[in-house]
């Protein structure tokens, strides 16, 4: 009890020198933290004492996954990765990082600050991804809350309001207004085929009035909602000190001429992005350095692949390192190689195999982090979230961490859209840049004048990735996805977010492994069963 | 610039020893921290040598921002303070604080550790209060994103679905998705007077499928925007191996019957609620506290006013400390203390003003924190944000700090309706924490076991509170408002949140200040130009 006492008191000094990270790496380290996995069920089963190998290819989550428990339970593993860097697309781009794009090398030239960094690949956690979760805990990475939806965030359509950015708070406002008051006239006209008791009826009325702010006359006139005509340094008082004055609101034809509520504005509704979501303090790839730091078998980077035989008695992996064709045989192979790469590499799969791997698209994305020298955007009353366009560049990311530091790395690109990562793909770094900053202006007027330099990415180009998230159709869900997840003869096995209904998510590529540890833990129980 | 660099160097290692919060704590004692203010008017003048003093009744924020200002232009300040701290509502309770409430005097007993705190009055920042922000920005206070919505938060009513708790993903989607097909209704049948072209209502009807994710049809079936069937510890994978079972939806007139719809499920829509949010690392208090570091003058705790005399030549003010009647004479009176309770105060001031501050209503709140021995909320997959019920508690806050961590403090019942506050206000602590833990387990059924000790506030019943919000009517607002924004005979200011807009909110308190330091400035420059 005492020396419990003690070692509080010592976090709690920890605390009020270095803050809550402090005190949790400090926790960890005195072993504070609980011990109770929140949420694993055991995949794998001790091997007690016989002898299995695993290559596992790519070096990816679901690799690392896949070493670290197998590792835990007596496999021999061994993991090769075609790059310079384990992770795949978790990768955190900081000060001096390389970024391996085809024809577009660049070194990221970021200042040398732990909040100067850039998530190039996966940035945000929802808390229901439940193995990201529990390794993030298990591993000791801390998480803190990520921000998705700003309401004070922009919007922005060339076609709407002369192409003036509007607050998310805003439109989102008044599109409820509109909504509420079209569905209380539909409702009192009677319309509809309703099944509502009178009762029910006057509580849906009662509902739309609420629900989209109407007036006591069911009309939509504006919201404080949509928030108050701009307060700021010159009227840091508007709306305490007297009534404030509302946005005039959108014209509902204005609105609907902005593609913005075809599905972006009902992103933070959906599934993985609704609130509450969260991130790893100082970077996403921390739940890589965790599993770095916890698995103790070789990772081989620069170990092109170029040979995978399945044979009745294992598996034989001919790869390229320092210039040298070598050879590894294991039992098993677990492999996370990108589709339409694995099927360039010589194999002995069959013919139907290639034909599934084949079939899936490859994605394309494109980002670019921008280092800002002031926080330009906290004077705007923006902390963390996204502004959207209909610009090439799609989104802007705010930082959700490092508030009120000095400067701050913005997202100044984010294409979900395949031809705006190929006008991005076409272009120089340079040309990238100036295309994001001239695109950024329509948002932020004096956006360039911030920004001090940059590193761009396009997935669809990285040397070893040559994609993004995997393209699946109904049609081939349907055709080959069960399939896929099979293993051949017992001895190959398929993983990545590709091989899962969440691919681009980190969780995917769990998942994945969950399936190929499930399958592979069903081969060896036969296996020494029969032995 | 070696300089510069090596700076950064030694925070970077700073960051990897202790995280982004000894970073900034780090960078403001380098003075790396930007020095531009962002965003405030300076309201008063440098007295360039002449003499002016003020006293300043309450200990609260507009009392400190007031005292913050005047000392750096030149005025000689004075706090009285009639409680034990200087703060006021923004009041964070950790282990070992005393809550002065009359006839449940209680000390907390949380464990000593910085992430166990419980702001027991303000408790969230919204990102455009201006004042609140430009301070934590000035003072250092360091902020983090706070999660108000949690759409894997839970919602029980005990008159619906059985009183078994829904997801607030699960009601929110089925509601925008019964709204959008009512809409749906309404404008297929052209019911209503439109001013739409063809276009638009196809528009429109495109809108509404995504708006609530209708099927071709424009019917609701439901959505994964509700969320599938609870994946968890023993279905990991639910969702990302094969295609999840979403929950069945609900009954539209089931969804009526709670009362979640009627203002609830939209406050995360409002002005002052919608994301982002912000809260200070490590408890809302921090903000008092880089106010008191930053502030010379005296600050009087344990000072009770027993009389205030307003004359031609300054203000008299006597106060009860040490067990005496102490006089204070100064130039002006900034004076925050509650409206209820100043009328009780020996005064000179006239008829109306004492009608005008007896006419605003006094507010009632109760909240009870609860220190929880395990985060078992997290295994739900919910960090931070709020659970709803229609029970007395009201609501549960899950902290958005401290993630993974250990133990955690829960907000275990915070009331907005004044019969719930004095529901709680009649019981004794131990009372208290029983209806919360027997409420609470409605939501979480195994609850109870967690709790290993609480503390609870009823502010109505808090020595030298008595209330909280100010409740102010349109009527008491139409009468009252601009005459108490005066200051009397250029001698006495009225000051604090209740004076305010937004009463409740510590920006309506920085507001409330503003408009004193504006008004008292008037009369310094008129007095100083005649002199």
């Amino acid at each position: 009890m005492t020396h419990s006492f003690t070692r509080r008191k010592f976090l709690h000094q920890v605390g009020a020198a270095g803050g809550s990270a402090a005190v949790y790496q400090m926790a960890l380290a005195l072993g504070m933290m609980p011990s109770k996995a929140f949420g694993a069920p055991q995949l794998v089963a001790p091997l007690n004492g016989r002898k299995r190998s695993v290559v596992l290819l790519g070096g990816g989550l679901s690799s690392l996954m896949s070493a670290y428990e197998l590792e835990r339970a007596g496999y021999e593993c061994t993991i090769l990765e075609a790059s310079h860097r384990i992770g795949g697309r978790n990768f955190t781009v900081r000060s001096g990082d390389f970024i391996d794009e085809m024809g577009n090398p660049q070194y990221c030239q970021f200042d040398d600050q732990p909040n100067l960094y850039f998530n190039a690949g996966a940035a945000r956690i929802p808390a229901h991804h439940h193995y990201l979760v529990h390794y993030c805990r298990t591993l000791g990475v801390q998480l803190e809350t990520f921000t998705n939806v700003n309401y004070n965030a922009w919007i922005q359509n060339d076609a709407v309001a002369g192409g003036k950015p509007i607050r998310y708070r805003q439109f989102v406002s008044d599109a409820r207004g509109f909504i509420a008051e079209l569905s209380a006239k539909g409702i009192s006209a009677d319309a509809f085929d309703s099944n509502l008791s009178a009762e029910d009826v006057e509580r849906v009325l009662q509902f739309l009035r609420n629900y989209g702010d109407l007036d006591p006359n069911l009309l939509y006139k504006g919201s404080n909602r949509g928030g108050y005509v701009q307060p700021g340094i010159k009227a840091p008082t508007a709306g305490m000190l007297e009534h404030g004055t509302l946005h005039e609101r959108l014209d509902f034809s204005e609105l609907l001429k902005s593609d913005f509520w075809q599905y972006r504005m009902h992103f933070g509704e959906s599934e993985d992005q609704a609130a509450a979501m969260m991130q790893p303090v100082g970077g996403m790839d921390n739940i890589v350095k965790g599993f770095v730091r916890n698995i103790k078998s070789p990772m081989v980077t620069h170990a092109q692949v170029k040979d995978i035989r399945i044979g009745e008695a294992g598996v034989t992996v001919v790869y390229q390192h320092d210039g040298q064709n070598k050879e590894l045989k294991a039992d098993y192979c677990l492999n996370s190689i990108p589709k339409h790469l694995l099927v360039g590499i010589d194999n002995n799969f069959p013919a139907e195999y290639i034909q599934a791997l084949s079939a899936i698209g490859r994605g394309k994305m494109f980002k670019i982090g921008i280092q800002m020298r002031e926080r330009f955007w906290e004077r705007d009353n923006i902390y963390g979230g996204i502004s959207w366009t209909n610009q090439n560049i799609e989104q802007l990311w705010y930082p959700s961490h490092g508030i009120h530091s000095e400067k701050g790395i913005m997202l100044g690109a984010y294409t979900w859209e395949h031809e705006n990562a190929e006008f991005f793909a076409r272009l120089d770094p340079q040309q990238r840049f100036e295309a994001a900053l001239s695109q950024g202006e329509k948002i932020h007027p004096d956006y360039r004048k911030y920004a001090e330099n940059f590193v761009s990415i396009t997935w669809q180009r990285m040397n070893h990735h040559m994609g993004c998230t995997a393209q699946w159709t109904p049609e081939t869900r349907e055709l080959y996805f069960d399939y896929l997840q099979q293993p051949l003869a017992g001895r190959h096995y398929m993983m990545g977010d590709q091989i899962s209904y969440h691919p681009g998510w980190q969780e995917g590529a769990f998942s994945s492994a969950h399936n190929a540890l499930s399958e592979l833990q069903k081969r060896v129980s036969a296996e020494l069963a029969s032995a």
